[in-house]
């Protein structure tokens, strides 16, 4: 391994354990070439309307190709190599053995180089995430640069953690009374076989390369199964990982991509593919479920969850509502973190200046939305755009179920006029309304639910969480009673509590080398990134004996 | 946590992680007081034909009790609370959140007294053990004592330690340019929630105390559910918990015995009931099968495997093939470690002598099984009895299939006149009659595998090893390119292999602390004593934020 990949490694184990702050990638776009950001435009924008050719092929299909950029609500014409569910697992199959013996050092290597080369693109990577799922720059740069460096980065470090665990070779010796037993012993770790990544539409790169990168590490071929409109930016990843693999001497499909379309998907014919024997899934629960179930698999699912916010208590309520508004705002609250439900007690929440109602606070945090979102600066790089009409039709579906005090405004963004942009609706239930608020509603909606005191807030917000799941919780409490009770009662729901969040701190961000993102123990998925379990259940320890 | 138990599970974690040595108590009978064994015996003589009153009692419904000990031919008489599914899980419910609140120290410091305490009652559960199970003493003491012991303390330092992977609290600090954004993280473990540990009647506490002990550390009331007719010895570990969790002033239905009968079996009440998140499971595929699938648990399985001898070269046979008949005489192959299956090529094996045919490798090592059951030193204790009538009805059933070059001999135990007694039938059959050996025939059967080469009897003992699971695998081999071949293939099949071995060196041997039994990779099971997701799959890692 190279002495710079072994110092990463040993700084992302280290910031693990300690789950401190660690960033192997600048997040702030000023500190990468002057001319960077030109040039990853100009490369994007070549792509456009070409076939997608830095991927290895093999015999295929064809080519296709269906996205649609949601801020010129118009097709990119990218198109990539069609493969059927059993050709890619011919290749994959073909490869494995070779994947398998190459050092876990080794690994390590071509996949830290992988990442280097694709810290060069992070902006051509912004433009493809941008005009694929509909994030704003910023967004899009952090969240499929950096960030998701960063937590392939996290995965690498756990797995050759991990597999660094136990001593390979050991003379194992027994006193027998009269003499000594003695055997040589040898461990290793055996790669499952091959896995399955399957990805979003919103989130392409950085909830799609933990999983991609662990399973690489633990030694399993890897066929990446793409959201059919969201392709560009998870195959620049792929490319990079088989010019890594081909640098090294290897064969790239090691990884593929196994790109489909709306209407004829490979997923399934993939998933329960014999041969198939690890899944990592993001998406929907409907189908997460399905995939749980299929006998024989190792599944790895972040489905949806029902974020709650409880307000019990504030100091100075204007910073708060404005954190509150922030968050569901971004990227139009289609984000898996994204707070949806706001519990407040009908008698109000108490803050430095006394008693403020419901009804106050409310429309406080309508104003608060409005005021972001109309705000020409702000309110078009937080809102993003939409990344599919279902989430519109969701979200106007909603309406009706309960009373709207902020309908969406109507937002220009100056650059893209044609972007399909739809700010948060705000809506005011009672808490016994529950086909309002009791599912996930993705997209652009808050509801703000009157309960009948603080105490039923955590109740209705931890019940939420144990049967619908929940990724994040926001609390405010100035009381550190509440706030304890809380800790316990969501935590021992499975989800984690945010307190008293304002300022740059919002419940969203979840830091690589640090947040465990999804516990993994409610409804909203079964694993998390990244906990131990999300690594060592990829391979399998076994120990031979010599006499 | 006491400096014992910390000096203990600190000598744990670095033999685990060396994966040398370790026993936390002797394994030899005469390291323990002169009186051990008597008053042990007379402890297990007074319980006979009595209500067991050392656990701690709710409300039930009346006694139950069907155990016959396989030495005597006699029921035990010895009867035990009956409950429902409903009440057990009741009580667990009741005090989950009181056990989750207690330190993983404070846990650590309870079951390792339980353990201490249980190290006083070696000989008890030896009795117990031999006269449930029908294993001979020397293995019951072994087995259900010392060896049992340290598979329990394997598991709690294995838990303590990843409990104490990462900190518990830390100030993260991450510069945002122009300023530092702080937030105090906090991070801890959550219990699953009410563990099932299900028990064999083979090896009662061997097999159960793993998954008991790690759902405990992990925070988990437990429900133990004993096989009918094995309830004694793990009544005695159950009721040294319950005493230990007592001393500390923690309600002791933190783990409760939820003993039934084979006519009215609770176990699939209690595996499918909602507030049931964790089962353990020691048995047979069909019924392991079944508690894999059902959805929203997390199982820990032991199933049926199909383990392997490939006999391929041999510097001098004797040795060899009494090392086979023991292994495979050891309490009459009623261990899942029990090698089934010799695959011998037709041309014969090589030795220092020359060649040994196919037909002299078959006969001499069945005058190896021969000899060593009529031996009236060794045969009676190295057989033991057989637990039940259907494993004897099991091996006259396969009897059927293949060609006996030996018949059950009439061994006589003069201990013990009545005892149920088999001794292997050693068979001979061609590789194509896969309906004779392509099966568990769980007990005292041994097929001698005619097959086209070396290099067919790895594959055959490979492909069976894929789908039908295996534990272990034995290999004689004097040619190491084979040797190599058969670790990699084998270990592809998630199987581990021992290699040449002889004298006190038996492949049914794993030792805590260094061999990783059952690898979880094949049908013989989905999990590993004691890999780490064998105890972090038990908790969930949650995080919170304090702005």
């Amino acid at each position: 391994m190279t002495i710079k990949s072994q110092e990463l490694i040993s700084a992302a184990i280290t910031a693990q354990k300690t789950r401190t702050f660690y960033a192997s990638w600048p997040e702030n776009p000023k500190a990468y070439a002057e001319d960077a950001n030109a040039k990853g435009l100009e490369a994007f924008q070549k792509m456009l309307n070409t076939d997608f050719s830095e991927l290895h092929e093999n015999p295929h299909r064809g080519r296709i190709g269906e996205e649609i950029s949601p801020y010129m609500m118009l097709g990119l014409g990218i198109k990539y190599p069609q493969y059927g569910a059993e050709e890619l697992i011919r290749y994959a199959k073909e490869v494995s053995s070779v994947w398998a013996k190459v050092s876990k050092e080794e690994r390590a290597s071509i996949l830290i180089e992988s990442l280097e080369n694709i810290s060069n693109r992070f902006f051509e990577l912004a433009y493809a995430t941008m005009h694929t799922t509909g994030q704003a720059f910023m967004m899009s740069f952090q969240a499929s640069g950096p960030h998701s460096n960063d937590r392939a980065m996290e995965v690498i470090s756990m797995a050759y953690e991990e597999m660094s665990r136990f001593q390979e070779e050991v003379n194992w010796v027994k006193n027998m009374g009269k003499f000594d037993l003695t055997l040589r012993k040898t461990f290793k770790t055996i790669p499952r076989g091959i896995g399955l990544v399957i990805g979003c539409s919103t989130f392409p790169t950085w909830n799609t390369v933990p999983g991609l990168y662990a399973n690489l590490m633990a030694g399993n071929p890897v066929i990446v199964k793409p959201h059919p409109k969201s392709i560009l930016p998870i195959a620049i990843v792929v490319a990079e990982i088989q010019n890594a693999l081909k640098n090294a001497g290897i064969s790239p499909n090691v990884v593929q991509l196994g790109a489909d379309t709306s209407k004829q998907q490979i997923t399934k014919e993939l998933a329960e593919h014999k041969d198939v024997k690890l899944i990592d899934y993001t998406g929907g629960s409907a189908f997460g479920d399905y995939l749980e179930k299929i006998p024989g698999k190792i599944t790895f699912t972040e489905k949806a969850g029902v974020n709650s916010v409880i307000l019990e208590s504030v100091k100075n309520p204007e910073p708060i509502f404005g954190n509150i508004a922030f968050s569901a705002s971004l990227y139009s609250g289609q984000m898996c973190t994204a707070p949806q439900n706001i519990f407040i007690s009908e008698s109000g929440i108490q803050t430095e200046n006394g008693n403020l109602s419901f009804d106050e606070c409310a429309s406080q945090i309508a104003n608060a939305v409005k005021a972001l979102v109309e705000n020409p600066k702000a309110g078009p790089h937080t809102l993003g755009a939409i990344q599919n009409d279902l989430t519109i039709n969701r979200v106007e579906a909603a309406k009706k179920s309960a009373t709207v005090i902020l309908d969406s405004i109507a937002v220009v963004n100056p650059e893209f006029p044609e972007a399909r942009i739809k700010s948060p609706v705000v809506m005011v239930t009672d808490a016994e309304n529950t086909d309002a608020w009791r599912h996930e509603c993705f997209g652009p909606a808050i509801f703000i639910i009157k309960t009948k005191s603080a105490a039923h807030s955590l109740e209705l917000a931890s019940n939420a969480a144990l049967e619908l799941g929940a990724i994040t919780c926001l609390c405010y409490s100035q009381d550190e009673e509440f706030m304890n009770q809380t800790a316990e009662i969501m935590n021992g729901s499975f989800t984690p509590v945010s307190f008293n969040f304002n300022g740059a701190a919002f419940v969203n961000q979840h830091a690589a080398f640090s947040d465990f993102h999804v516990t993994g123990g409610n409804p909203s998925g079964n694993a998390g990134f990244t906990n131990p379990e999300y690594v060592n259940r990829r391979f399998v320890w076994v120990g031979n004996r010599y006499a």
